[in-house]
């Protein structure tokens, strides 16, 4: 639906290296052609170890419309001991005599990391120069890249200085994302050079990792956007430049070397969608008219409702009247009730589901059709759903991990969820529920980078610090993301636990929407009324209040209500967090409720380690 | 059977943190108890999230023959900034009481890692001095430990000034092997430090990351004897200062929080047998006696024979033949035949099995009763089985993986494995074999520690540097181990690959041995006589003979060699190696034949990526 904005020719030119995606070679070239991308980076092991031979492989390519961008045979070409070189020379050769089958023509030279590499830039650039005069009568260009951990040349400025004083027209830079942000530089340590003398791109985001920046690029090198990276000003720069050659994704990870090689192609594309959409903002006209326009991530996005699968004999409905909540309404054609308390709204659907389309997320985001182009855009699967004669429009989108997100106007619009609803005459008691304040979703931890790329790339929230947890098995780790603007916060839960250990304690297993934290304007009368209703909660130990007591010299009065009603209590600045966790249901399902007093900003973290050990 | 060794009362005590191992409170003191330790170190949030009282903690660990040690409840209690000191009391006071319950004596105090510490050795020792005097009153003594990532006191040498001008008797130091190790200090560093002021000792191991010490710390401390930090000369050191108190194990890792704590537990312990018998050589000679003395690791290590399950149908046996091994004899009393070529050992097994227990590796390591003695003392699991009249004592332990290993005695000893077959009269025919190599057994990720552990515990083999390679389908890691004296040569196997990716490639998921490397004297004339007696050989493709020329310019003859054999090849400096491998039999085992060359001694890593890409 967005096609008809796409300029093809002058469009930017996507690629990916070979080594980002997991397989042999030929399942590699059929997932990057089903991702549509137009141009491939080849690793030379990935070539070597094929019994396709380098004219196979190039007849595959052009089959499958991709052509090869990049050939990376041979390292530590240069800053070799001057009696070395013949061989270097001669190993060159042979890799040109093979690009000549593989009819490529763009040769990536790497910065020499070898402990013996000698720290002479004029003998690199002599080097190079060799090199470049041997590339030339094979018709080759040579791309030469400071590698982060190179011996000498370790930064993009004096792998520029070796390729200007090598003075060759088959010698030019090779830019890398990754390996200039490592090391700490930016967009302003390529001014001043002429994009025709920029030979090569690739790009890579990291997440920011204090250790050796080599086991750093090995293990967790990721899609932009994936990452924390300022990936978008180096491109940006780049393109600036007058560069025209490709944008190529050139990522390894242990996630990624474990994944379907299909679902790691169609993540590169959407990263290189998601940014060419940050380079709007960043590129003048004439470039801006390059790149693939989705329309931009909503204003704001708030909560509208949470669904759960509710079939005949769930505890939902117990826990929701219990918890104050009533019905609201019920839908004009499905099986699907409204439940609301105060600002809070819940869908309990009772068709029978499992898994994490058991649970769907309703958000308002307007426009809505602007999303749902966007999510194409990006590649998010739409969700697959009948809509009934007058009802709302709601575009659905299935995350990786499975859950169900749909888009909703605002109310008073047509496309407003709630006009799906027949209103309930049920009697409407208030509260102080102010609404959801922030919702938990359980994924499998190879999804995880996946799903905060969705939620980021689709919907533009941000990514808060990682946060980790141990549990009595395992360790839990947490991504929290919101919205720049809206009330929508999303916590990702990760559990790390040992196949083989039995789950007495920890959070659940099962993925979706594990948790709901609602927002009150008096935790202490709700709870109480909860309790009366017979909803059950987590008690804290007797010891937790004797710590709690050590830490925050609590005035006795608030530690005796706290220790009256089982509630958890945090304190940052003058923010202060009162909160207690039901009783999980239905498999691990909890609600906590809370209350921020003081501008009190975070999620209780200091009480995880309780509530985990509680148990179940 | 080595208690009779153990002078109970004036030996070492044994310790373990609470935070080393996975679970709620009581699982742990449980798992601790089992194990054999005599005191627990019990870290605060263990405490504050579990139902039973301080009073019930004391009275548990009473009941299970346990100390309670060290407790560790509050951290930043020095440089402080003066305003916020009360605070600090106040905190420290309140688990004054709650230690008074647990019966507790030593509080572990670790330096302020706060970005806003003060760095003022002065304020340090004055806050210190301070605690000291509240903490006396409680009858308790402060055990004061550098942090490695302290803000301002992170060596030991710093902490151990901030102890002597704090000159209060109840300020002592805490060493932990991990904190100093990390930050570059050996023993050397403690010179001078009378023992009776320290106040306690933490050990723990790790293998050499270059990382940021905290994170290294979170995700990959271990025990002793499992990483590569000099743990037993820092003992050794506080140990011939004079100090008397428990050698503590205090770990975390990501393996470690996701297992079973009975098998952490044990694994603890050994790790304890392991760094005794590291520090009898080290210790002066009264020190030595209040060790737990175990016999020492065998002298040598040579392989007897391998043994492989082949009930009826197994592909083995035809294997087997194809490469020129016969039938040398049949055991006495079971289903078992021995074939050999040359000085190669197999054992079929005509028995069923499944799993690691399908294969079973024979060593000579002599005396055999000390190797058994060992195995109990070090805790690690003896075989079940029978033993027939008249035939050899060959005691057989369980590694963590499941393999079984046998030890035999030297030939024309009684205990010879081989006096157990009878001979059979098949013709010998004699080639060029030399013997095993080396073998490949596949384990689990998460027993990959453990499994390391048993072998460089037990028979004292050395591991090399861990190696990692990029499969079509995730990662391989390999972690190789040598005897010191003797021919075994083990590599541990672990395949990390997506759960739901097919798998077209890559190596076995089965575990247990999974390659068997044969070295021969001239492998070209082997591989040549194996096809002609249908045995087929893995055929790196021609793209892998056009980078082996353009990598070593090989001459002319010997590439046609290679090529027309279908050999791998490598160099190193002057060593060659020449080596090929079967195709996969009985899901996944497969044959290697490899020639040395010149005194090359790896295992032809460069050639890995070929053969793991190699159709299956």
């Amino acid at each position: 639906m967005h096609s008809s904005r796409i300029r093809k020719g002058s469009r930017i030119r996507k690629g990916i290296a070979t080594v980002s995606l997991s397989g042999v070679l030929d399942d590699k070239l059929d997932a990057i052609a089903a991702a549509g991308f137009d141009g491939i980076e080849i690793f030379d092991n990935d070539l070597v170890a094929s019994p396709l031979s380098p004219r196979e492989v190039a007849r595959r390519c052009a089959d499958l419309g991709l052509s090869i961008d990049l050939f990376q045979p041979v390292r530590d070409i240069e800053a070799v001991a001057p009696e070395r070189f013949p061989a270097v020379l001669h190993r060159v050769r042979r890799k040109l005599e093979v690009m000549t089958e593989l009819g490529a023509t763009v040769f990536l030279a790497c910065s020499n990391a070898l402990p013996d590499a000698v720290g002479d830039v004029d003998l690199s650039a002599e080097q190079l120069h060799a090199v470049g005069e041997l590339a030339a009568s094979f018709g080759v260009t040579v791309a030469f890249e400071a590698l982060a951990w190179g011996r000498h040349i370790n930064r993009v400025g004096q792998a520029w200085t070796a390729v200007e004083r090598a003075g060759h027209p088959a010698i030019t830079l090779a830019v890398d994302t990754f390996h200039m942000l490592a090391r700490g530089d930016d967009a302003a340590a390529l001014t001043g050079i002429p994009g025709d003398r920029i030979g090569f791109l690739q790009v890579a985001d990291a997440p920011v990792l204090d250790m050796n920046v080599l086991e750093w690029s090995r293990h967790f090198r990721c899609f932009p956007g994936q990452g924390t990276l300022d990936v978008a000003g180096v491109v940006a720069a780049v393109l600036e430049s007058g560069y025209t050659g490709p944008v190529s994704l050139e990522i390894f990870s242990d996630v990624v070397r474990e994944a379907d090689p299909f679902v790691t192609a169609r993540d590169g594309m959407r990263s290189l969608v998601f940014l060419e959409d940050q380079l709007g903002a960043r590129l003048s006209g004439a470039l801006r008219e390059t790149l693939t326009a989705a329309p931009p991530a909503p204003q704001r996005t708030d909560v509208a409702f949470v669904e759960l699968a509710a079939p005949a004999g769930s505890a939902y409905a117990e826990l929701l009247t219990g918890l104050g909540f009533h019905i609201e309404g019920r839908h004009r054609s499905k099986p699907v009730v409204r439940w609301r308390n105060g600002g809070a709204d819940v869908v309990l659907n009772e068709q029978p589901a499992a898994g994490p389309a058991a649970t769907a997320l309703g958000l308002v985001a307007p426009p809505v059709s602007d999303v749902a182009e966007r999510a194409a855009a990006l590649l998010w699967p739409a969700v697959d759903r009948t809509r009934g004669a007058g009802e709302a429009d709601l575009p659905g989108i299935t995350s990786p991990s499975g859950l169900h997100v749909f888009v909703s106007s605002e109310p008073g619009d047509a496309d407003d969820w709630r006009t799906d609803f027949v209103p309930s005459t049920e009697a409407a008691p208030e509260h102080g529920w102010l609404g959801l304040d922030h919702l938990d979703v359980t994924v499998p931890s190879d999804v995880l980078n996946q799903e905060l790329s969705f939620f980021r790339t689709l919907f533009g929230l941000e990514p808060e610090t990682p946060e980790e947890y141990i549990q009595p098995q395992g360790r839990l780790r947490i991504r929290a993301l919101r919205a720049k603007k809206g009330d929508l916060r999303v916590a990702l839960n990760v559990s790390e636990t040992g196949a083989d250990v039995p789950q007495r304690h920890g959070i659940p297993q099962q993925h979706g929407i594990s948790q709901l934290a609602f927002a009150t304007a008096d935790v202490v009368a709700e709870v109480r009324r909860a309790r009366a209703n017979g909803v059950e909660f987590l008690r804290p130990p007797e010891n937790y209040y004797v710590d709690l007591d050590a830490r925050f010299a609590l005035d006795t009065a608030l530690l005796a209500t706290l220790r009256e009603h089982g509630l958890l209590y945090d304190r940052v600045g003058d923010g202060e967090l009162l909160h207690a966790y039901t009783l999980p249901v239905q498999g691990g399902f909890q609600v906590e409720l809370l209350e921020r007093r003081g501008g009190y900003d975070g999620y209780g973290a200091s009480n995880t380690h309780v509530r985990l050990a509680a148990p179940r």
